[in-house]
């Protein structure tokens, strides 16, 4: 073992040779260090890392993953897979994220870098043990000091590096279907999002866009001047995202097969030849996306759909996912055939059906595939979890190259530690199940404490059908999220806003619109976040440090001001909320309709009728709200409103920047320092313009601890 | 169409020539009547119901199924299927249960008796319809009028026949796994509930006691001296509850078979011969239950086990569950082979994996199946939803002759209405998801609507692992269930309540305690709901009329005193409760050890360590409760604990009997009314006496509106 002081409170424990993942930006110096604190650490043959917890020690972390934002109960196992059953079993999602924080009698972070797969068992086995173990002894082991969990998570975005940022149009509402299937349907959609007035930023382009699947093609036949197409569209206010899939179709003539080919680029068997598998395009190759060659040959790929116009992307099957190989297929015939005609007992039978059954995603299929990183040959299975993550690094690094000081949109499947670098995630193929929309909440927090902040679920569930209500009540929550997105799988029911009673169409044009109007703040916050190395969702226990807030499981922070609670059950009309401190309820059913309702600290019932969201903004604090339009380009926020709660004093820092480059980077951005003073029986308020170009006035509605509401308009 | 006048406020209107269910036991008067009440009937080829909704209205009902107590928002259909994996897009479960009641602007129930597929579309597709629909013309379907729901379904339970009453020893507390795989292993698990000194009544049998899953063998291997085994496991206190399947092995030799045979009692195929399915056993034939003479003959066949000592069973695997046939396995090899060394595209791929997952409990073999009843030949997809109801009510008419007065433990997993005059049901295989603690406690009072009333799950879950805290959880959720039964899967985790760490242990210890400690309670008023038509679990609606008792989905009255609002999430240590009036909580750790509160009526947030149950008793109610014994014989309830909750007046009629006859049909039990009236700064107590002989003392805790506790001993 040796050790490295990674920074003050940071030091990693690193164990034989690991594969480097590229996950920590920061190497750090290697200092004298025998001992390890707060856990047991046996690494001989394998990993196995050992704390026996207290009674009262919550866990966080794990990103995307099964359960609770305290992952206490749980056993995880960090193994990207392609499973769209997200029933509360899996052990799996489709990222890895090795990073856990445990807060009680100790306070620590660690990150266990291993890019295979790795097993949590967190007080599931005995309630008291926490343990984690791989089967490998080469892995580094970050262990991160901090007063509280805050910090500690602070800390650990310091080392993996500042965090993708997106178009500022990517905030806005986004409206997916797999799949629109060409220039048609697609600007019937459109149509039909103008002719209600519900905005929209992006419509996207799922796997049927392309010729037979193969990435980078356009079927002619779907879409015969795809560029023109892509310009019409953007005319008319949206922008089109096409999908790029990781395996790439072997066929003869086909550019990127023959480039792969030639180049050696793809990822190979046991014999050195190209590994094939098959996923939608039928027989495909992976790019060895962990070959840097490979990586941005492929990168640069995206160019001929960015030389059509188009601006964003989103990675899929990157985990990578496999239907079947020919290994699979024939093994499972084959039993097939030995069954034939045979009187069969049950245990043939099952044995029968599960071969069947596994064909999918099969570990030998991942064990039976190697990579070329740096000259070293490396089987599949052990840096499984770089797979996504590196495809999506790969875009991010052709983007550079592309057209290096623009934003493009990108988000991927599947992800690793330091992807966020580089891009989002959404939470893959969840169902039109209410429990996923209480899923969809807690996986939120876990996701930005590894930086992974442009993220969100799909909308209204991607695998069956949705009814109405559901559809609303999970726009309730999305409104909130960064990525904000309806997607919905081939054979379901039509999701889109304006497909169900038009009483839903109302009341989701209103839910889009109050996110249009919160986006100022919404975008202010993310950038916040990003520029500062914090998290952008947060549990209650990260900012409030008294015993219920470390309870709550279905409410959280939203950046500096505001607390969400949405509804989450079937009929439900109202709905618990906890408040750790007295809060102002605005009972949101329009952006420009304001019902204010003052809650005092403790417990709560809420009414929430369907049409309306709450939103809960923090005692002294504020929200910042633009106005909606048919996209983000469009918006004029000339003129914005501030809804503030204000007990003695409210700051905020308004962040805006140009939404397109990279230039913030440079500190080409601007800020309104806002401070709101209680003076006698009035306030005060006091703006400072940091270069903002864009707004002139804010009205404010400031409501004082007793509802009073004072309203005040100040030029900037 | 025809209208029979069934009693005051039931009208059953008739289409065609439907087959007779017996679902109904009272068959009324043919009136005229041409107007059918508030729903709109269209019975030309096919039958549809059509109902438009108001926004408040709530839908009660449909028994055994997913979705929340108000069932508005989902599509179900009634079709017995054996689907382990009850995740929220699941239409149909075991059972099948057409009875809804409507209540908002109109109230009114409705029962259609079909035994087919039977479509429930209520607000799904369009959130104000309400729709039913099957594809036949021939059924029955009753209206249901009365001024409330509680009335609606007091006289639907008046016309289906009184509910099956269990032998007292069956609400103790019973262990069950797939499999106890011989005596010695059965009689180390009663060893570990005696040493533990946790009380436990029965141990069950699933299907490995048999020899080759043959019904009513027993593996000589597995138990060498059968009787004997059972006899000494009484003697230690444990009854013995075996397995039976639908399914008859095919197996030359085995009387069983030979005997069905013989006598033609199997289901037949298109050409008239038994129809072959494969099950535990391998091929097997189906006992034709919709048959008289096989109900009786197969139900004489308990007599095998009933004459080793055996007092109850439970009957499984009959909606009736098909593992495959030889056309379904022969459809999947022959595509498989068609399969074989080619470039499967992606359809055809998944088209080969469908038909291997399609292999189960297909329609088409369904379809292939043929019953003889009462001399008509029917196809099994018709009458589909009478199998297991047939298959266990042959058990009962079985018992009928074996013992004519003795009551039988027998619980079915599939079910229609009427069944619940032969048996209960078990919930069938769930999982070790905490969702699933609060989908078992919103299908309880939808079973009480069914007269299924001696109903649990399987505690803990059966399918995957429980963790400890999962298994305390769902425990203080089960001990208030009729049938209280801890079951878990082959190849899960051990799931008895001495298999996790001691701590776990003894919570679990403490809870059975007070499960047993309740039985005076739970069997008095399972009891008086049989006797009266009522039912056991109801939403709080039925009882209180205020807007906020409709919205609770996660807490149940049980019987005339009882709130049970139970924790089922993770790591939560406390929940929401709502008070509809005030009420008198004890936060139960033990059956002796007493701290109660009083809770105000409204909202309020309670703590809820692990180790405690919270228990509710309404107000100007009482709980009588007796002293836990190693199990239900041995208890000695001459001396019993009253906790009351008086503001002025409370009564209650505690009902015995002698818990092993059916003599309480003929009016043999006992009752003591207590009347507890609040005199002055005192209270006066009142007893009656009608035939209890072993109640000699009644203790009386009695807590007034403000906390104080009264206590007094009344000799009875």
């Amino acid at each position: 073992m040796k050790a490295y002081k990674i920074d003050e409170k940071i030091i990693r424990y690193t164990f034989g040779k690991p594969v480097n993942t590229d996950a920590v930006v920061v190497s750090g110096k290697e200092i004298d260090k025998k001992e390890i604190p707060y856990v047991n650490i046996n690494c001989k043959e394998n990993l196995l890392i050992t704390y026996k917890m207290d009674d009262s020690d919550i866990v966080y972390g794990l990103g995307q993953n099964q359960r609770g934002i305290n992952k206490r109960g749980g056993i995880y196992e960090s193994f990207c897979s392609d499973d769209p059953n997200h029933t509360p079993n899996k052990k799996s999602l489709y990222g890895a994220h090795n990073f856990i924080i445990v807060e009680g009698r100790e306070k620590f972070g660690m990150f266990i870098d291993y890019p295979g797969k790795v097993k949590f068992d967190i007080g599931f086995t005995h309630k008291e043990n926490l343990e984690i173990s791989l089967d490998d002894n080469n892995v580094h082991v970050y262990i991160i000091e901090g007063e509280n969990s805050k910090a500690i998570v602070k800390s650990f975005l310091n080392i993996i590096g500042r965090g993708y940022v997106p178009p500022k149009w990517a905030f806005g509402y986004q409206q997916c279907r797999w799949s629109y299937e060409d220039n048609n349907e697609i600007e019937e959609v459109a149509n039909k999002f103008i002719e209600n007035n519900i905005p929209c930023d992006t419509i996207y382009l799922d796997i049927d866009y392309m010729e037979r699947y193969k990435d980078f093609t356009v079927s002619d036949k779907a879409f015969p001047d795809f560029s023109n197409f892509v310009k019409k569209m953007k005319d008319k206010g949206f922008r089109l995202i096409p999908i790029i899939d990781a395996g790439v179709k072997i066929e003869e003539g086909y550019e990127v097969y023959e480039e792969g080919i030639k180049n050696n680029y793809f990822c190979t068997d046991e014999n050195g030849k190209p590994f094939v598998a098959a996923v939608w395009p039928g027989k495909v190759h992976f790019p060895d996306f962990l070959n840097k060659d490979t990586r941005l040959w492929f990168g640069l790929k995206y160019k001929t759909l960015v030389d059509c116009g188009i601006e964003g992307f989103w990675n899929d099957m990157n985990e990578p996912a496999i239907f079947y190989t020919e290994r699979g297929i024939k093994e499972a015939i084959d039993k097939a055939k030995e069954s034939e005609g045979k009187n069969l007992d049950i245990d043939t039978f099952f044995g029968l059906m599960d071969t069947f059954r596994n064909v999918n995603n099969n570990d030998e299929d991942y064990k039976a595939m190697y990579h070329n990183m740096d000259g070293k040959r490396l089987n599949h299975y052990d840096v499984h979890n770089l797979y996504g993550y590196n495809m999506t690094r790969s875009a991010a690094e052709g983007f550079e190259h592309i057209d290096e000081n623009k934003r493009f949109l990108m988000f991927s499947r599947s992800s690793y530690i330091g992807m966020h670098r580089y891009s989002g995630i959404w939470t893959g193929d969840n169902h039109s199940w209410w429990d996923h929309i209480l899923l969809n909440l807690k996986m939120m927090p876990s996701l930005s404490m590894c930086g992974l902040l442009y993220s969100g679920a799909d909308t209204g569930g991607f695998s069956e059908d949705a009814n109405s209500q559901l559809l609303i009540r999970w726009n309730q929550f999305s409104m909130f999220t960064p990525l904000y997105r309806n997607h919905a799988a081939k054979g379901t029911r039509r999701q889109e806003p304006y497909a169900f009673e038009e009483e839903t169409k109302d009341i989701l044009k209103n839910m889009i619109e109050i996110r249009y109007s919160l986006i100022p703040y919404i975008y202010s916050e993310y950038m916040k976040a990003i520029l500062n190395r914090d998290m952008y969702f947060m549990p209650l226990s990260f900012v409030y440090g008294d015993a219920m807030s470390k309870r709550v499981e279905n409410q959280l922070l939203l950046g500096d001001s505001l607390m969400v609670a949405p509804v989450y059950e079937e009929n439900s009309l109202g709905r618990y909320v906890y408040l750790p401190e007295d809060m102002l309820l605005w009972k949101a059913r329009r952006y420009d309709e304001r019902s204010y309702e003052v809650m005092k600290k403790g417990h709560a019932y809420i009414d929430v009728p369907l049409e309306e969201a709450p939103i809960f903004i923090r005692k002294n604090k504020m929200l910042v709200l633009g106005n909606p339009a048919k996209n983000v380009d469009s918006m004029d926020n000339s003129s914005v409103h501030v809804i503030a709660f204000v007990e003695h004093r409210a700051t905020y820092t308004l962040y805006d920047d140009d939404g397109l480059t990279k230039e913030f980077k440079e500190g080409k951005y601007s800020e309104i320092e806002i401070v709101i003073e209680k003076k006698d029986e009035d306030f005060e308020v006091t703006i400072e313009n940091f270069g903002n170009e864009e707004i002139k006035t804010i009205k404010f509605e400031i409501i004082d601890m007793s509802g009073n509401v004072i309203e005040k308009t100040v030029e900037v």
